[in-house]
């Protein structure tokens, strides 16, 4: 590699960049500006947050879904200049799209992206989950890359780095989230508030009631299965209560790696954005080896969270079974935050809808698409009636 | 790669064969038959187990120290031929060189063998320690490769794997040894029984004591230096009793790798001669997924174990100071083994010699055989006076 290349600024669009994976790829830009440079941002909602983001980094271009309806301090912005959300995802000059949308709405970007042959930082887990065949083949094709973002898909990337072969097992790891030690009894009186405390992780609202249901590392697994290549059943899930020790990789002679680093998303997103350099940034934490303790690890218990065995029976299916899975949580964890089902009913409501589903295999895009719709319907239709 | 080049069989010479590294050697290539091939065994004591390997292994030469004296059936051979170590090591058909031997008596054949540009799986820690800087200075000049068979050291090779920047921190782990939770009033009465009982790892006599010292994590700290160009101030000891991860790399980035696997040589061995390859091999343990334990870690008492603390710093001091060391330990050992001092006296002895020592600065083989000379005898001369 040539140095004047090594050093060379790389220009990002961050989709999403008002949610918690984008606020902290625009911490990592803020921290590393000689490195990385802003081309790009689109956020859904938050108009407020994005024109404060837009003053601050003053990108080339800026997309916002409820743009022509409602923002009208963002139509103040003669530059910078507005893009629909896919073309933001191909722009010519963009080396990195950072995808941090959630739900299955970033599907479309990251297949754009993917179809100009880009870079992708990817934290939309749907796109992965739900459409895994159609987004892998496709950036097989034209030769995009996935950079991983979730910590757990970073460490094993990172623990593959310059491995020649395929990992025999994959270890996920899993905090375990607020209620790995709470009484299964009380599992259905759990609030929204409790929900939402978990005890290592700085995340989203949805990924964080996906921790605590584990419905989260469900997904995950299957997102696992179609970045690496990997059998879902070479994957294990091992609970790790302090978020250390972030994934592992088994080799063909035995051998184990881990990644491990505080527990903070500002790292895998740096990676994602560095690769195949690691910078130093002075904001990111480190251990003290002083003070280093003790890693705990244990199994999952799936009658306590059955979220991570539907996950898990959803990727082994295939077909539009995980987009359903996907459709069905997003639902059931909505109707949640909103109080309006028991914690414990959102696994009840998935496993009906997926019980419902007739699954095609190998799906067309539109079908995946036919498939998460009808699976929303599904879903509100059992939570109105009896759970 | 090409497939064909991917599988070609790897011709072996082991210099001290029927030692514990050489066992284990012996013991991959019995597994692997297809992938490596004895061309050369030699040992330096022990020949009925020589005369053993040979009738197994038909390899084409051999050597032996006390040949021309003493060892009948090895006579007998006339194919394989005797060589002197020198020579085995520098074999044209011979790929890697596994260096087994304990002490400094290994340095000569190290650096014939890299002299010769040799790969070398390197488990004699001595020429490192004491020669560091002239055999780093060598095999940087003939381009010849040194795999680490320290666990310790293979663990952070494997870390580095792909990786395009040297490391922030290396954090090498010790199992503690037995004594770890021994009470320090006792130490002094420990008896060799009890030093040899290492409660992880199966090694060498001369190692397992060292291990039980801590003197062998001193003596790694140096070899890590050299191996992997780090400051030694760059490097820090973990005790970790389970001896699972067998170390861990800091990058700049703050992210930490770590590689783990059950306690047993033989996979660093195989590491060592497969890399860049990882082969399956049944006979080496793997982890049961299902019954991952907890992992501890605390800092070292260099209070209850001093021997750690003269390791580190030897090898700041550098010079001949590091093969002072390593030979006033040896003799230190010696004399415990022998029941002449008491398991305490180890440190107070090699201190001694190190506190008389007048160092040699970037030294000269020469020197540093001088120093190893002086040491022995100042050792023997403290060790029969008072200690």
């Amino acid at each position: 590699m040539v140095a004047k290349e090594k050093n060379k600024v790389k220009n990002l669009a961050v989709l999403g960049s008002t949610g918690s994976i984008g606020q902290q790829t625009l911490d990592i830009v803020r921290a590393l500006p000689d490195r990385f440079r802003i081309i790009g941002l689109a956020a859904g909602s938050n108009h407020n947050l994005l024109f404060t983001q837009i003053q601050e980094f003053k990108p080339e271009y800026f997309s916002y879904a409820g743009y022509n309806t409602e923002t009208t301090n963002l139509k103040a912005f003669v530059r910078p200049k507005y893009l629909p959300l896919e073309e933001m995802a191909t722009l010519p000059d963009v080396d990195i799209v950072v995808v941090g949308t959630s739900g299955i709405a970033g599907l479309d970007a990251v297949l754009a992206a993917i179809q100009a042959g880009k870079t992708i930082a990817l934290a939309n887990k749907e796109s992965l989950v739900a459409a895994g065949e159609i987004v892998t083949a496709a950036a097989k094709k034209t030769k995009a890359r996935l950079h991983p973002v979730d910590s757990e898909h970073s460490a094993i990337w990172q623990c593959l780095n310059g491995e020649k072969q395929s990992p025999r097992h994959i270890i996920l790891t899993a905090s375990g989230g607020p209620f790995l030690d709470y009484p299964p009894a009380r599992m259905a009186d759990i609030t929204v508030t409790q929900a939402l405390a978990h005890p290592s992780w700085k995340m989203g609202k949805k990924i964080t009631i996906d921790s605590a249901t584990l419905m989260n590392k469900g997904l995950e697994v299957v997102e696992a299965h179609w970045l690496f290549n990997i059998p879902i059943t070479d994957i294990h899930v091992l609970i790790h209560p302090q978020s250390i020790v972030h994934s592992m990789v088994e080799f063909a002679d035995g051998s184990v790696k881990a990644q491990l680093s505080l527990p903070d998303m500002r790292l895998p997103i740096q990676y994602a954005l560095s690769y195949p350099d690691r910078l130093p940034n002075e904001t990111l934490p480190a251990f003290d080896w002083a003070d280093f303790g003790d890693l705990t690890f244990a199994q999952p218990d799936i009658t306590k969270f059955p979220c991570l065995r539907l996950g898990i029976e959803a990727g082994k299916k295939g077909g539009t079974y995980p987009a359903v899975l996907c459709a069905a949580d997003e639902v059931a964890v909505r109707l949640f935050s909103q109080e309006k089902i028991r914690f414990t009913d959102i696994p009840i409501i998935v496993e009906k809808v997926l019980g419902k589903h007739d699954g095609v295999f190998s799906p067309s895009l539109e079908a995946i698409k036919a498939a998460d719709n009808w699976a929303r319907e599904t879903a509100y239709k059992i939570a109105g009636g009896n759970v």
